[in-house]
C-alpha cells in the first residue's frame, strides 16, 4: 500500500510560504488569531484549498474547512485531518502549519492517484488554538466539538482590547457555518513533537496515544517582612524560603515516581524583593502534568497536604487558586495501531508516547475516535524561531498520515 | 552619679517635631538625603542647635555637627554623639534621628545642670545614612572617617539621576568644613534595635559589642527554557529549580550552625516567567551577615562550593558578583563596659550584644573609640511606619547616653 507517496516540493513549499507571511520587520513571525497576519495566512491556505478543487467551508468561529466529497460517498462523515495556522509571538513555521498543510498534501496526492474513498475526505484549520491573544487555547476546535458556545467564544475580548467576533468579521472570516456542522468519522492531526523525546531516541514517527492531564494553580505565600540583618534564623517566616521548598518538594515528586508525571514552577515573584529585605509574599504557579487522570489527582493531593505542613512549620500563610484544570486524553486505540502499523510498513521507526502540549485532537477526541502522529523537533525546541524538524521527518510524517487515510477510507 | 535625667518633654516633642518633617499628602514620612524634605528637617536640627547655643558646623558632605566647647577644654577632642536624620521611603520616625536628638538633649541637660566636662561634646548627623538615594549608604560617616573621599561622594548619582553635590548646594547645606576635620575622643551612637532580640528577651538596653560583617552576592544562574508539559523531568535544566536549591541550602547551613549567622535570600527572578515554561534563567542575591569574620567568610565558601556542586547536578551556568563586602566591626571594650555599667546604675536590664543592621558607628569605629546603645524595637520592625519604641524605653536609653557622656567627660 507504500507505492503512493507525497510530493515532497509542493509541501515543503507551502510551509516555506506559509511561513514568510505575517514576519515584522525584524523578521519574526507573529499570526495572532484574527489579526491582519492571521487573514493573509488564511488568505492562502483558502487559494491552495480552491485550487485543489476542494469545497471550502468557514463556520461562524472562523474554523476553516477543505472538502472532499466525491459524488459517491457524498454523504458520509470524513476523515478529518486537523490543526492550526495561527502562531505565538516570534513563532516558528512548523507548529500547526506542518499538520494543516500536511492534510492538504495528503488530499491533493489521492486525489492525483486516481484514490477512490469509501469517504469524504476533509481538512480543517482551527481558529486561535495558541490562545495568545483571545483566551481560552484551543477554541475553534473546542466550539465545534460543542465544549464552548460560539456566542461565548465570539464575546472573548483580546490580551489588545479587542473582541474577537468583531475581528473575525473584519477580516473576512466569520463565517456562516454552524460550529460542529462536520461530525468526522474520525479525526488525525500530524504535528511536531515539542518536545525532546524522539531526537533523543532517534526515532522518526510517535504514534500518540494520550495527552496528559493539567493541573495549574497559583500559590500564593504570606510570611513576615523584616530585617534580613537583624532577624534571626528562629524567629522568621520567610515567604521566599517557603516558596523555595515548594519548588524543591515537587521536583523530589516527580522524580520519585518514576512516571510520565512532570511539575514546574515556572513563574515566581517575590515582595518586596530586595536584597536586605526577608520576602514577605511569594507567588508561584505550579504545573502538574500526567496521562493518567488518577496520578494528577495524587500529585495534587500531595501538593495541598505538603503545602499545609509548609504553613504549619515555617509560620506562613499558603492560599491556593486553581487556574486551569484538564482531564488526560485517551486516544482512540484502533486509529493508534494504524499510525504505528503505517509506521512499521514504511519502515520508520516508531513509539506510542503521550503529549504533552495541548492540542485540538484533545477536543476532536470528544467527538470522534481521534489520534495524533508526532515528528521529531530538534532539541524539543517550539514557540521560538529555532523550533526545527528536519525535511525528512516532516516528509516521511505526511506519509505516514497519508497511508493511515489510505487505511481508514480503503473500499470495504 | 545618676541624680540628673534628661528632660522627657523636650526630647520626645522634637522626636515628633522632626517626625512630621517630610510627610506626603498621604502621610506617609519620606526624607531622602539631600531632598527638600531633608533640607526642612536639617533647618530644624540647625535652629535647636542654635538655640542649645552650640556651635554649628557644616563640612563639605552635608554632615552637621553640633559643638559644645567650653572655653577652659576648647582644643581637646569631643566625645561625639552621632547618627542621621534622613530616612527610608515610608519611614517610621525612630530610626537615626532619636540619637541624633537624643545627643542634643544630653548636651542641653548637662549644660543646665552645671556640668564641666573635660572635653568638648559634640552631636552630628551624617549625610546619607540610608542610602537610598546615594550609594553608597553610611556616606557621611564614611567620608569623615576618610574611607571614602569628599569628591567622589559628592559625584554619586542618585536613583533620580541627581547628582548629590548639587543637591546638597541646592538645600544650602554643602559646608565649607573638611571632611574628617573633628577628631573624636570617643563616638556613641543611641539607636533602635530594629530587630525583635531586645523585646524578646524583656530588656532594656543593648550595649553593642559587635557589628556583623556583610556579604552581598548576586547569583545568576542560566539553565535551558524548554516546554513545562513535554520536557521529561531527567532531561531539564531548571535554572529555577536550581535557584530553590540555594535557598534551602542557605537556610540549612545557617540554622545548623547555631551561631548569629544569618543568610537570606531576598531578592529573586525568573526568566522567561511564563508558567509554562521552564525557567531560563534565575537571578538571587544572597546577604549573608556575621559578627565573626572567620565564621563569615566560611559561610561564604560553603556557598561557592555548593554552587561549584549545583552547577554539575543541574547542568546549569551559575556566575556570581560580589555587591557589597564589609568586615564585622569590634566595638571598643572600654566604652561597651561604661554602656553596661550605666544601664546597671540605673536598674535597666541589659545585655551585650550584635548589630545586625549597619551604622554610621561602624565607620567612626575606624577613627575612635567607639560603641552603640541599643533600645527595644517592638516586634522588631523598621524601615517602615509601624516602627515603634514606647516613651519609656526612650527615655531610657537617652539616660544612658547621659550618663556614659558624663563618665567619659568627668574630670580627671
Amino acid at each position: 500500500m507504500s507505492e503512493v507517496s507525497i510530493q515532497a516540493e509542493r509541501l515543503l513549499g507551502r510551509l516555506s510560504s506559509l511561513g514568510a507571511i505575517g514576519r515584522g520587520d525584524d523578521g519574526r513571525l507573529t499570526r495572532l488569531a484574527a489579526s491582519d497576519a492571521d487573514r493573509a495566512g488564511r488568505d492562502s491556505l483558502v487559494r491552495w484549498l480552491e485550487d485543489a478543487g476542494l469545497e471550502v467551508a468557514i463556520d461562524r468561529i472562523g474554523n476553516i474547512f477543505g472538502i472532499w466529497r466525491p459524488e459517491s460517498v457524498r454523504d458520509d462523515a470524513p476523515v478529518l485531518l486537523g490543526s492550526h495556522i495561527d502562531t505565538v509571538i516570534d513563532a516558528g513555521i512548523y507548529d500547526g502549519c506542518y499538520g494543516v498543510l500536511s492534510g492538504l498534501e495528503v488530499i491533493e496526492t489521492l486525489k492525483s492517484s486516481g484514490w477512490r474513498p469509501s469517504r469524504p475526505i476533509a481538512i480543517a484549520a482551527f481558529t486561535n488554538e495558541e490562545g495568545v491573544r483571545y483566551a481560552p487555547d484551543m477554541m475553534g476546535s473546542l466550539v465545534h466539538a460543542g465544549g464552548l458556545s460560539v456566542e461565548e467564544a465570539l464575546a472573548s475580548i483580546g490580551i489588545d482590547g479587542t473582541r474577537l467576533g468583531e475581528e473575525l468579521r473584519r477580516i473576512g472570516y466569520a463565517g456562516e457555518r454552524e460550529p460542529g456542522f462536520l461530525k468526522p468519522h474520525a479525526y488525525l492531526e500530524l504535528h511536531i513533537e515539542q518536545g525532546p523525546v524522539l531526537e533523543r531516541e532517534g526515532l522518526a514517527i510517535g504514534a500518540v496515544e494520550t495527552l496528559q492531564g493539567i493541573s495549574w494553580q497559583r500559590v500564593t505565600i504570606e510570611g513576615v517582612a523584616n530585617h534580613a540583618g537583624t532577624t534571626p534564623m528562629s524567629l522568621r517566616h520567610d515567604a521566599g524560603h517557603a516558596a523555595a521548598r515548594v519548588i524543591t518538594f515537587l521536583r523530589e515528586q516527580a522524580v520519585a515516581a518514576d512516571t510520565p508525571s512532570v511539575a514546574t514552577v515556572g513563574s515566581l515573584r517575590f515582595e518586596p524583593n530586595a536584597i536586605n529585605v526577608i520576602p514577605a509574599r511569594a507567588s508561584l504557579t505550579v504545573d502538574l502534568r500526567d496521562p493518567d487522570e488518577m496520578r494528577l489527582r495524587e500529585a495534587e493531593s500531595a501538593l495541598a497536604s505538603f503545602l499545609d505542613e509548609l504553613a504549619r512549620s515555617e509560620g506562613v500563610a499558603v492560599s491556593v487558586e486553581r487556574l486551569a484544570r484538564f482531564e488526560p486524553v485517551v486516544f482512540d486505540r484502533g486509529v493508534v495501531d494504524r499510525i504505528e502499523q503505517a509506521a512499521g510498513r514504511r519502515g520508520l521507526p516508531c513509539r506510542r508516547m503521550t503529549s504533552g502540549a495541548g492540542h485540538d485532537a484533545q477536543m476532536m477526541a470528544r467527538i470522534a475516535p481521534s489520534a495524533m502522529i508526532f515528528v521529531p523537533s530538534i532539541a524539543g525546541i517550539s514557540h521560538n524561531p529555532k523550533e526545527f524538524t528536519p525535511d525528512a521527518d516532516l516528509l516521511a510524517g505526511a506519509n505516514v498520515l497519508l497511508d493511515v487515510v489510505r487505511s481508514l477510507t480503503a473500499a470495504g
